[in-house]
C-alpha cells in the first residue's frame, strides 16, 4: 500500500484534536457532572492506553517468563521459579502488599518422549507426532499395541459396544470450522480429550488416541488435561497432530490399523506451591475488591506464552500502570497469579475458599486467559440475579471503550475466578481476538515470538480501563453506593 | 485454559439454535417483509461464512502466489506470472467474462544488494540492515560517503539550512506508538520516505537514510516508494531497520558519524503490464457495477503475502463464493486485480480512465489492501454529497455484521479505487486488525507463513457479505431504486 490517507479510518483522528475536543466539551458542559465525568473517563482511558503503549513492562516481563523460565507445569522447578518471579516483580511496583497463598498442587510428569507409531497398516509403519495427555497414566515398559477403532463421539462408543474391547479408541471429531469464535469450536470438541479416556475405558478400550484440539491442520500435537472418572480403569491417552489424525483416518478407511503406544508419564505426590497476590488498598472502600488475574502455570511444552504468560503479565501490568499514573483507587485492586489452572484448578479453588474464610467481598473479577492477541473486549457472567442487576450498568461504558474496538457481551469469565461466583461477584473474561489461539494452545509452538508487543500492551490497557471504570463508578445503581 | 464453558462468549451460541430461531422469527413475522428480509440476509451472510471457512480457495491461492511466484514488482517476470495466474484462476470460476486491461508500468530494479555502513563513529564501523527505497536512483559505482545529520521532520531541514549541504540526511521520526490504528501512525511518518529525499536534496543533501516505516523495533528494513519532486536533484535514498536507526541516533549523540552507501538500483523503461478483471454480469441492473479488488504487484522483497496477496485472493474468493452458492447477482460483480499500486498507481489510474471512456458506473468499490488479518469491518468514503446521502443507508446492515465483529465507519477506501471517487462511487476499504501489519509491510518478512488461514477466510467472507448486501439492497433510499 502506498497512500496512507486512503487507507486508514483514523488519519483524520489526531491526538491534538481530541485533546482540544475534550477541553472544549468539558468546559461547555462543566455544569453537568454526568457529561463531565464521561469526558474525564475518556481522557483517563486514553491516558491508560498511552502509558501501556509507551511505558508498559508486560512485554519484557513476558520475555523473562517464557525465555528465562519457560514451560512451568504445576509441581515443576519452573513453576516454583515463576512463583518467585511473580512475587519479585509485584514487589517492584510499590504496592501496599504482596504475598504468597500456599496451595497443594498435583505433580504430573511426562517422562520420556512418547512413542506413537502406526505399526501395521496399508502404508506400513509410520511414526506419529504425539504428546501424552496431561494427568494420563503411562503404558507399561513394553508399551501397548492394539488395533484402532475410530469414533466421533460417545454415542459411537455405545453403538460399537463390545467391539471396543481390547482396542485403542481414536477420537477424531474435528473443530467445527464454521464457528466464528474458536473457543466455541474448542468447547464442541474438548470432551473427547477430557472425558474420552474414561468413556472408552468403560467399554474395555486399552488406550486412547485423540485428535489434537486445534483450529488448523499441521504436525504439532496439542496436550491438555484429561479427567479420569472414579471407578473406571485409568488407560493411557495421547494426542496426535491433526495431520496425523487425517492420515490415520485415511488408513482406517483402507483396512485394519494397528498402533503402538509407549509413554512413561505418571502422577507423583502432590506438591506445595502458591498463588501470588499483590494489591493496592482502596482509599474509600477497601473492603470492595476488584481482582485481575491470570495463571502462572502452563503445560510442560513450549513456553506458555499465550497460555497464560500473557494473562500473568497483563494482570501485573494493570497495577503497574495505575501506580505509574498515580491513580489512587477507591476500591482495593488485587492482582492474583493463580497456580495450577491447567491440571487441577487448585489455585483458583483455594483462593475462593480462603476468600470465604476471611469474609472478603469481590465486587468484580477479571481473568485474562485467552491469549495475548488484539483485544476485542470482555465477556461477563455471574450469579443470575447479580448478572441481571449489574450487566445493564455497564452499558454507559460501551461508548468509552468503542474507540479501542472493545465490546462487552454476555459470556464466560474464567476458570480461576469461577469459584467467586457464589459471593455475587461480577465475573469478566478478557476477550482477545480468538482466531489463532488454537494454533498454539498447549503445544511446543506457544512461544514468546507468537505474541505481538502492541497486541499484548493493548490487552493490558483494555483490562486496566475496565478496572478503572469499575473502581471509579462501582457496580451499583446511581445513588446507591457510587462514591461522590 | 481448561474449561471452555467459562471462556467463550459463544459456547451457548449453537448453530442449531440459531437456525431454529430464524425459522421461528421468520414464521412469526412472515407478514412483515422488512423483518423477513433481514432474517434472510442474516441467514445468507451466515451461509457465506460457512462456505468461506469450509470451501474457500483463497488460502491455497495465496500459497501459489507467494511460494510459486513470490515477490512481484511491476515490470518483473514475477508480476507477469501473477497476471497470468490471476487470469487463469478467474478463468476457472465460471464467470461471464475475464479479461486483461493493458497498462504501461514503471520498471524499477534494485540491482545488487545495498551496502550501507557506518564508516566512522564512536563505535567504529558497523554494517546496517538496509534496503534502497523504491524508485530511488543508485549511487555511483564508488558509493557515497558523507557525514550524517539527523532530523525529525522538514522544519528541521529548514532550521539546519546550509548545514545540510554535502551531508547524508537521516530522517528518524518514529511511528507514534500511542495511535491505536497503526495506519494512522504510518500516515504520520511516511512523508519522510515519500518526500524526504527531494526535501533534503533542496538543501544540498547528497543522500538520505530513512528510519523504516515500522511499528516495532527489529533488524528488518522496510522498503517503499519515494516520489522525486520535479526540478529537484534526485539523490539516493535507503531505509534502515528501526534497531539500526536507534543505534545510529545513539552514535550521533556521541559525536560525528560518517556513513557509506552503495546502491545500484535504477529506473528502466516503462513496461507493458495488465490489470486482471473478471465479472459476473448482473441479472437486473448489469449497468451498476460493484467492484472488489486488491493489487497484484508487490515490492521485490519477501512474498507480498499481506501486501497485497491477501487482497488479491480475497477479491477472487468473493466471486468464487457467490458462484459456489449459486447466487445470481442483480448487479454486476466485478473483481479487479490492479497492477502497480506500489510504485505508480498506473493500474488504478488506467482503470478509472477506461471506466470513464466507456461510461461505466460503479455503484460501489471495495478494496482489500491492509493485510490478511482478522476482519474488523470497513471504512467508507466518497464524494462529499454521495457520502452524505449513502452512508446512512448502511446503518441497517450493522446488526447483520456485528455477530462477525464487523463495523462500518468513516475512513479511507483504497489507493487503486480512489480514481472512481469522481463518478460518485461509494468507496469502501476493508479493515482487518491493523496491529501487526507494519511489522511485515514491504519487507522480507511479508511471507505466506504470517497469514493465518481462518483470518484470511473470514476477511473474504466479510467482503462477500458486504458485496451481497449492496447487490441485494442497492444504495438508494427505499422505493427509489431498490429492486423488487
Amino acid at each position: 500500500m502506498q497512500n496512507p490517507a486512503c487507507k486508514t479510518g483514523e488519519c483524520f483522528f489526531h491526538r491534538t484534536t481530541i485533546f482540544i475536543l475534550f477541553l472544549s466539551v468539558s468546559s461547555t458542559f462543566s455544569l453537568f457532572s454526568q457529561s463531565k465525568a464521561t469526558d474525564e473517563d475518556a481522557f483517563f482511558i486514553r491516558h491508560i492506553h498511552d502509558a501501556a503503549l509507551t511505558q508498559g513492562q508486560c512485554y519484557p516481563w513476558l520475555h523473562h517468563l517464557t525465555k528465562e523460565i519457560g514451560a512451568r507445569l504445576s509441581g515443576s522447578p519452573q513453576a516454583a521459579a515463576a512463583v518467585e518471579y511473580g512475587k519479585q516483580t509485584l514487589g517492584t511496583l510499590g504496592l501496599d502488599s504482596v504475598w504468597l497463598q500456599p496451595v497443594m498442587v498435583p505433580h504430573w510428569v511426562r517422562g520420556e518422549k512418547e512413542v506413537v507409531r502406526i505399526a501395521a497398516s496399508a502404508m506400513g509403519s509410520v511414526e506419529l507426532n504425539a504428546l501424552a495427555l496431561g494427568n494420563s497414566v503411562g503404558t507399561s515398559k513394553n508399551g501397548i499395541a492394539a488395533q484402532v477403532v475410530e469414533v466421533q463421539n460417545f454415542d459411537d462408543l455405545k453403538n460399537l459396544g463390545s467391539a471396543i474391547e481390547g482396542k485403542i479408541v481414536f477420537f477424531n471429531r474435528p473443530f467445527d470450522a464454521t464457528q466464528i469464535n474458536t473457543f466455541a469450536a474448542y468447547g464442541g470438541a474438548v470432551n473427547q480429550r477430557g472425558n474420552g479416556p474414561s468413556e472408552a475405558a468403560k467399554y474395555g478400550a486399552v488406550a486412547v488416541l485423540v485428535r489434537s484440539m486445534a483450529s488448523n491442520l499441521d504436525d504439532i500435537p496439542h496436550t491438555g488435561g484429561l479427567r479420569y472418572k472414579e471407578g473406571v480403569e485409568k488407560i493411557p491417552a495421547v494426542a496426535i497432530s491433526t495431520n496425523d489424525a487425517e492420515l490415520l483416518s485415511g488408513l482406517l478407511k483402507q483396512g485394519a490399523v494397528k498402533v503402538f503406544i509407549k509413554t512413561s508419564c505418571r502422577m507423583l505426590e502432590d506438591k506445595l506451591s502458591y498463588n501470588v497476590i499483590g494489591e493496592i488498598r482502596g482509599s474509600e472502600k477497601p473492603e470492595e475488591i476488584i481482582l485481575v488475574g491470570g495463571h502462572l502455570d502452563s503445560w510442560d511444552v513450549g513456553e506458555g506464552a499465550h497460555d497464560d504468560g500473557a494473562g500473568v503479565v497483563q494482570s501485573m501490568e494493570v497495577l503497574h500502570l495505575l501506580k505509574k499514573m498515580d491513580y489512587r483507587p477507591k476500591r482495593t485492586i488485587r492482582c492474583v497469579l493463580f497456580m495450577n489452572e491447567e491440571n487441577g484448578l487448585r489455585g483458583g479453588r483455594e483462593y475462593g475458599k480462603e476468600a470465604e474464610r476471611k469474609g472478603e467481598f469481590h465486587l468484580a473479577a477479571i481473568e485474562s486467559d485467552r491469549g495475548g492477541f488484539t483485544p476485542r473486549g470482555f465477556t461477563v457472567t455471574g450469579d443470575k440475579e447479580v448478572f441481571a442487576a449489574k450487566f445493564p450498568l455497564l452499558r454507559p461504558w460501551l461508548d468509552l471503550l468503542e474507540p479501542y474496538g472493545l465490546r462487552i457481551k454476555k459470556g464466560g469469565g474464567g476458570a480461576d475466578i469461577s469459584p467467586l461466583k457464589k459471593q455475587k461477584t461480577l465475573l469478566f473474561g478478557f476477550e482477545p481476538d480468538p482466531q489463532r489461539y488454537f494454533n498454539y494452545h498447549h503445544t511446543n509452538a506457544d512461544v514468546f515470538e507468537t505474541v505481538d508487543k502492541r497486541e499484548l500492551e493493548l490487552g493490558a490497557a483494555a483490562i486496566t480501563s475496565l478496572v478503572f471504570l469499575i473502581d471509579k463508578h462501582g457496580l451499583e445503581k446511581e445513588g446507591k453506593g457510587g462514591s461522590h
